[in-house]
């Protein structure tokens, strides 16, 4: 039907678990592509690291180059789709790509949520698009989402699962009640972690996602950098079953919120493990899923869920992207540009309000209730509940607080872990998601 | 800063629940959709049955007006909204607002899946936008991820809660153990069913919503007539309480699937209640929301969850395509058109396969179960599990059979009601959403 059609010209950068997948795609799905974007859809280059090897696709030898920069280069090159992840070089090539007239389509949470910025300049520059739904939990529909579907709305707070790794240990120390060594050590066997875990587990790989899901909700510039981040490797088997007993199950969450600041509107990004009730639509997101909650003034709560990494889910974004880019070509128009007009001020994490669930091992003696109730009140945190459980050496108070600044919330536990009667603080743990 | 631009000019037709919260959006986010269109949004007329009525917003009177025709013949108007429901008037003035060169957005899914092909090709010829996000699902971001978030990727199956009032009733239910009549009647007094509840009892509101989704998964036209369905008003509270013995829930679903037709690929869409388990995402989605479960051959498994139906929500989706429409408006480009180039034969019910639970009352005594279980092997269909429960006068066999043609499990039943020791079929449900 569109056979005659001059084809739209696809290079790509990378060929490994997600760029296999985009190829087979492009090959196996050629007919469909070409109605849906009202031409056939080529690819014409791929850059690879090194020649030769086995690829999880069949594809024809010539196509493989390891000059990326040629490659970005060539003249008929229409779309560039990167998918190699990391700073440097993906950053000069997307550059040059976009300079040499090209559209870019790319799955880098890490390079948007650092040089965002200068990349949709460089876009805007060279009229062309620059496309991400792949860069935040993989095949979940949730850039466009919130670029277009929410953009006569206004959001007020996105709370995302956006790592698979950490959910799925925390999800195992839930249900089977293991510790975080052995979860984790279940995750790298069944190839959910990596060997080194780090940008996992230390919440790095989340704080770039929330980012630009903070970006894009609230129509800012947020980096990686302005988003406050804290990791899971501290949580405990004993934190998980405090928050079971608290009817909560323990998240690595990535909020987003609309803030009062004290110049008016701002927005506050942040990564941390924390209780959520277990009704709350994102506390039944198990194993490796991802799901992003996000909550507006008109539409209310919204939830998008699915797998948020994989070479095919992940693909299946790039490829969303594409056919939308392509046809922008065929069309010579351009999507959305970045959206960064409301330009609010980023909160620091201090000023940031939160709810603190505290645990606090103390001596079983009249008046130590009180005592902390007091130093609470002092900081001017409210308490929500307060229980004293155990007697004897295991006399222990868990004490859930509204919602207060996080600065004050955290000089509350430094002024109870001074105190005489008090052997330890035991757990520290922020609680979302449930009614303040 | 795009205050010197020209504004993009809306009429609306009709100013109820939806059109008021609608022109209450465009009023109070000015600034925001002034800067994420590209310029000012202007309402400048309203189109309404009577003048002088009570809205829920203050609008300036000289707004109003009784003459629809006039309001979408007007030059000046660049996009219509429409929002009064119902066929006619609907059909003619969008088709008018077309031909006068306006853009439309409308949350109309009885005319888009009755009339979709003639109004899509009226946009076609006028070279506008027709968008219709908040026709499904209602604030659920879905036409969009089905149109251009996955139009890389190959769907297979979507199956959603797309219709509030039978949502919360089935909700009910299960949670209260009422009957179908006293919850329809707790939801007329919540105002979550109208008086007259047949357009959702029935099922015809999802078949409608049913049609557009498989339009849009599966790029074929499919209308509400194409579409198999069954309500609610059957379901009894023992049929709840079988399900919950089977860890299943039973729910309203519209289901759209990609068959194996006898000459190829097929589709098939129904609405009917089924039991689902307990364990599937769409089992938790409670009360009133909505929820889509789609199922992709790259993406895997999504789910997009919030609420259905209600003023604010439903105008959140409506603003959006608004949003959308108005920037191309200004960038003088078309959004992508209906896509229903793989033009699939849409399959009969008796040809889609599904699988059933059947409750059996029948008289104690030995052989039934295997004359039962003969019953179904001599209609090709595979029994997945049978169990007797009961003895004497409350003697009952529950099957659950295996996928099969809907015509054949039909013919089964019917086969096993006429049988001498078989007392009563007391239930037959289907079940989705399990391994089969």
């Amino acid at each position: 039907m569109s056979s005659e059609k001059r084809p739209v010209r696809v290079a790509m950068l990378g060929c490994g678990v997600v760029g296999s997948q985009v190829a087979r795609l492009i090959q196996e799905q050629a007919d469909d592509l070409a109605a849906r974007v009202g031409a056939p859809v080529e690819l014409v280059g791929i850059a690879v690291r090194r020649l030769g090897l086995a690829r999880d696709v069949d594809l024809p030898a010539d196509l493989f180059t390891t000059d990326a920069e040629a490659l970005v280069g060539r003249d008929d090159v229409d779309v560039v789709v990167e998918v190699i992840g990391g700073i440097e070089p993906a950053r000069t090539l997307i550059l040059s790509a976009l300079a040499h007239g090209a559209s870019v389509v790319t799955a880098n949470k890490a390079l948007l949520a650092e040089h965002g910025a200068s990349l949709f300049a460089a876009a805007d520059e060279a009229g062309r698009d620059l496309y991400y739904e792949a860069a935040v939990a993989g095949a979940i529909p949730i850039v466009r989402p919130l670029r277009e579907s929410l953009a006569g709305d206004r959001v007020t707070r996105v709370i995302g699962i956006v790592n698979g790794t950490t959910n799925f240990i925390l999800d195992r120390m839930d249900s089977a009640g293991t510790g975080f060594t052995e979860a984790l050590e279940e995750a790298q066997a069944l190839g959910y972690a990596e060997a080194d875990p780090t940008a996992d587990v230390e919440g790095f790989d989340a704080a770039a996602k929330a980012a630009i899901l903070a970006s894009l909700a609230f129509h800012t510039r947020v980096t990686a950098g302005d988003v406050h981040r804290e990791g899971i490797a501290e949580v405990t088997a004993s934190d998980v079953a405090s928050a079971r007993e608290m009817g909560c199950v323990v998240k690595l969450l990535a909020i987003c919120a609309l803030e009062d600041g004290p110049d008016g509107p701002a927005v506050s990004a942040r990564v941390h493990p924390a209780m959520i009730p277990r009704s709350h639509p994102l506390a039944s997101v198990r194993e490796a899923y991802n799901a992003v909650f996000v909550e507006s003034e008109a539409a209310g709560q919204l939830m998008f869920y699915g797998p948020g990494a994989g070479g095919a889910p992940t693909a299946s974004a790039v490829l969303g992207d594409l056919v939308t880019v392509a046809r922008h070509r065929i069309a010579g128009v351009r999507g959305p540009r970045e959206s960064a007009y409301a330009d609010l001020p980023v909160l620091p994490m201090g000023s940031t309000e939160t709810r603190y669930h505290v645990q606090i091992d103390v001596d079983d003696k009249a008046g130590v209730l009180a005592a902390v109730a007091q130093a609470f009140a002092e900081h001017d945190v409210s308490i929500q509940t307060v229980r004293q459980e155990g007697r004897g050496d295991d006399a222990q108070l868990v004490v859930v607080s509204h919602s207060a600044s996080d600065a004050d919330l955290a000089a509350t536990v430094e002024a109870v872990r001074r105190m005489a009667f008090v052997r330890e603080v035991s757990s520290v743990m922020r609680v979302e998601g449930a009614h303040d």
